[in-house]
Order: C-alpha cells, then structure tokens, then sequence
C-alpha cells in the first residue's frame, strides 16, 4: 500500500473534524504524487468520486466501539459501523471534484483532516 | 494492511468473472480471521453492506487503461475509472449480507473471485 497523494484541508483537529462529509466536511485539495500524476488525465471538474483514505491516526487493535463516540450508544462491533477506528482504516469519502489544476484537485466535502494520505479515487458508478 | 478474511466463491477464473456484481456476480463467503471475529457481532442478514478487497492479481503499474477491457473504448487515466489495475487495487463491493454463521457471512453479489483477501466490511451509510 502506497499513498498516491495527501490531503490538504483547512481541518486539522482530529477530534473536531466531523464524521461524515455532509456533517460539515470542508472543501480540500489532493495534492497527487507526481508519478501517478497519468492516472489523473481524466478526471473532470463535476465528478462523483470516491476518495479511499488511509486514516493514519486510527487504532487498528479495536474491534468494538460505542457509535459515533457516544458512550450512550451500544457497543457494536467495528464491521457494523463506520468507525475510523478498525483493524484496516481505509475511509471512504464521496465527494464532488470542484476543480483540477496540475498535479491536485478540491474536492468537497472532505471530513478527512489536513495530512491525511490518499490512496485511491474511484468514480461513483 | 493485513486481512480481515478472505472469500469463498464458485468464481475462481478472473478472466470470466464479472466486472461489476450486478453483472453477474455471485452468492460467495467471506470467512472471517478468528482474530477479528468481535468485529463482526453485529453484522445481520438483510444488512447492505460495502466490502472492501485487496486485487490481488492487478497491475499496480498501470496508469492508464482501456475501460472494461474494451480496445475500442478510448485509453483513460485509471482514476477517472473502476478498473482493478491501479496503483492500489482495493475493489468495493456493494453487497447484501444474506446469512451469519460463526465466522462467516454470505453476500452477494459478489464479483471478486475465490481466494481474494478481504481487507474491510462497513455498512453502506
């Protein structure tokens, strides 16, 4: 698993970043790796895609959590939940493409925070 | 990254396989590492689901395909469609979770052939 890109985001604050996109994600730039920059030719401003996300913050050891950090929620295990914290924290986030200029394009809504590695975009079928 | 599980399928050539699980993909298991197994307590039939693979047979050099496979579709960059040959090839899957047993769940329909890992399970949102 190799990051083809990052995130840049006006988010910084894991714990105050939302939890989905439309729960207030921001507009956020993908800065690409320059030697993936080929896979990106087509990718179009008006684009539904998938952005994967590796969520390096995440605690892979978790198998069973309280929903969306509330503790008055029951415990569920992690599969029936979009927990960032699991044994392989992939996100995945649908977004717009806003725009594509060189090697990055913005997208919205991102939740993801700034820094965060990108390792996949996908069209939404 | 390290699997979750892997799948069971009566799909085992991936030239024959559909490219997409509308198209023909089957009823399959996904046999859980005993691992992660507290991960999946909450997990019920009926649930829709998005599974997330590891392509184990892509081509993670591949920058820029013909769609589908198809010589008379024109070459685009690989982020702009669904192809498994990419940087990193994790396939999703919408999929419905049909049956519980122990460590293992029945989906479908599933695409991806016998024997690929499985790196993810979260419910479709």
């Amino acid at each position: 698993m190799k990051p083809i890109g990052r995130v840049e985001s006006p988010l910084t604050d894991p714990a105050a970043a939302p939890k989905q996109g439309d729960e207030g994600g921001a507009a956020a730039w993908i800065l690409f790796d320059p030697g993936v920059l080929d896979g990106l030719t087509d990718t179009t401003p008006g684009d539904r895609v998938i952005v994967l996300t590796w969520l390096d913050r995440a605690d892979r050891a978790v198998l069973r959590v309280h929903p969306r950090d509330d503790p008055s929620n029951p415990m569920r295990g992690v599969f029936s939940t979009r927990s960032a914290d699991r044994p392989n924290p992939i996100g995945l986030h649908e977004v717009e493409v806003v725009a594509v200029e060189g090697n990055r394009i913005q997208v919205r809504p991102l939740e993801a925070v700034d820094g965060t590695p990108v390792l996949d975009l996908k069209p939404v079928l």
